[in-house]
């Protein structure tokens, strides 16, 4: 296999995009990318979706987006785990380039997810749990991560007030990131007292519904040089799968697929979770980022909780957990997340991350969930 | 890059299965190809479907598959593109094996279509095509292979007989695959009396909707003698694009997707369409056939409604077309298309088709098409 490494990295102002439709948020971050990397053609390309059908009555994504891109008659191919589609996509650009079928890659997710109403978009996201045994029933995701808070909360005593922190936290990283779709400042007063969605969850411990795309070049490591901007190597992939309803594990409160897909990251690049000196991960809800920086090995099972509320996972903290401002404040466009994590990580690991610029960033960990943990998907990105 | 083979092949029989879900279609397919390989554990699979989301409301395939299939937490990933979903996940299961990834992985499709109503299915497959462009005019696929008709027609004098002798061909070779849906003779003077439904497009030129799945397993090809029964090795692999609208396309009366995707799989395996023994095509309508055909570089332009009239593609012709009974008898449940040609092909190889064996079969291509030609994938494979 041969290594690879990032060299561009694109993605616009994620928001409520009403202008635009799901190929011209695409295209845009394409294009941004592209240019980062200074190129204007490509071999192959991956796109994660997770339900254009259902969100934009469009499915056959890759051939539109190579068209649109002007690509001519490449490889493209749409790729799709739930909300870990983008990550997914990332992955299978990254063993398009190790395996040597082609050169010059890339990897985008996208979802325009505010096209449809409320109740639509609910559904839509409903097809990432087991419509069979668990959508029948009415239960929805925040529902699905509210057992998972309250089994945690039962066996380890995690409460109300660490949930919030995880909230507050990544709200004040977004207000550095000008990309992000909420750029304000919230307290743990504010989270406790906000709309309950699903008993202990409340509106602001909940990712939002968000319209974006981003996109990231990948070639093999010893082309780096041809390139503009520094590369960024990527020395661990892993992804794994879970059952996809809750009622089939042995135990809500730690997420197997998350685990299993790092053990298979670290042992690839070498590294344990010690060595990870910043991470993004997917905290679709509060919740979710606490029982994944167990699984990931950062802390000790029970432990994820106290950790966010000592500060351990802010940004000067021990190690930092989305600096981005994660799926809650910089939005949670579903196939996009895992492409924007790596895009992220990139710029962190060149020192282009301005007011939220982790300090000695050199050996990141990106982790992107589908569904409520029934699949994940781990990279590791070292600087060059 | 590893070479790789198939080494298992597994499909049920098509039709209305009313009786299944999308999720027992698959596991059944699923387990004949595993247990056609004499195995009990994956290390990885692909999943080709087009559009679940709105056929049965399930996305997260990938998961909710691995999971049913007992799989544990190996890696699952579903790859989209159209009717071209099948063939893209067996080229997807290819690259994971050539790059040292894994070793023993599954390449399956399924679709299930006959759950929601007819006006339903229609828009389902209408997402295969540009909904921005064509989608909202209300042209859909009979329609949008009726224009490439006309033109084909008017071109090269492409007459309604040499259309309506693919679709009796093909019918002729499904009464001897027992797998099929459509197992009847037709005429030729019945295709041409059936149901109008594009001009010049009748009923009996389209392929059905199906419910149905295939799975294949494929490995390193220096394994292959760990298995019980014959390898077949995979030889060339293409993937290619097009304008996803028909507007955009310089002439309508070829397949540029269809001949870029052959180029690079003839190139990679060293082979010319000469050499090619018999052929699996996407015979989604009678004219797509005929197209394809000379496409792939099997005929001149516009040779290829006078080949199928003089029995050139039939199983004792010169070059074998869809022995198997092709989309048009044996069913065409989208994503699960491409890879049951895998199957067909595995199975002649062997010299395990019956009835409808080609004779001196060796060298062997699979074409699978994604909409109007937005997409296409190739495949060669040889006896080992």
């Amino acid at each position: 296999m041969r290594d690879v490494a990032v060299i561009g990295v694109g993605m616009q102002k994620w928001g409520e995009l009403w202008s635009k439709s799901t190929r011209d948020i695409f295209v845009e971050s394409a294009l941004l990318a592209m240019d980062d990397a200074g190129i204007d053609k490509l071999d192959s390309m991956y796109l994660g979706s997770m339900t254009p059908g259902v969100f934009a009555s469009q499915e056959h994504l890759g051939s539109v987006m190579s068209d649109y891109l002007g690509q001519g008659h490449i490889p493209a191919t749409r790729v799709e785990s739930a909300c870990a589609s983008g990550g997914l996509a990332f992955r299978m650009a990254l063993m398009d380039v190790a395996s040597g079928m082609h050169d010059i890659v890339l990897a985008g997710g996208v979802e325009k997810m505010t096209d449809i109403s409320g109740g639509e978009t609910t559904h839509a996201l409903a097809t990432a749990a087991d419509m069979k045994w668990e959508g029948v029933q009415g239960v929805t995701f925040p529902g699905l991560y509210a057992m998972m808070a309250v089994a945690h909360m039962d066996k380890y005593g995690t409460t109300r007030e660490q949930l919030a922190s995880v909230s507050v936290k990544n709200h004040h990283n977004g207000t550095m990131n000008p990309r992000a779709q909420y750029q304000m400042e919230i307290t743990v007063e504010g989270v406790i007292n906000s709309v309950k969605v699903a008993d202990p969850l409340n509106i602001l411990d909940c990712s939002p519904v968000t319209d974006g795309a981003a996109a990231v070049i990948v070639v093999p490591a010893d082309m780096v040089k041809k390139f503009k901007k520094p590369g960024v190597r990527v020395t661990g992939s892993g992804h794994a799968t879970d059952t996809i309803a809750l009622h089939g594990r042995d135990d809500l409160t730690t997420l197997a697929a998350v685990h299993a897909s790092a053990e298979q990251a670290y042992k690839m690049s070498g590294k344990e979770a010690k060595d990870i000196d910043f991470a993004e991960v997917h905290d679709c809800f509060s919740i979710a980022e606490i029982i994944v920086s167990e699984s990931l090995g950062f802390f000790e099972r029970g432990k994820g909780g106290p950790a966010v509320e000592a500060g351990e996972t802010s940004i000067e903290g021990r190690i930092p957990i989305n600096a981005s401002g994660g799926l809650k404040s910089k939005g949670h466009p579903v196939g996009a997340t895992g492409v924007a994590q790596i895009v992220e990580i990139t710029e962190q690991l060149r020192g282009d991350a301005g007011g939220r610029q982790v300090k000695n960033a050199r050996v990141a960990l990106a982790q992107n969930m589908g569904g409520s943990g029934g699949s994940s998907v781990v990279h590791i990105l070292e600087v060059m």
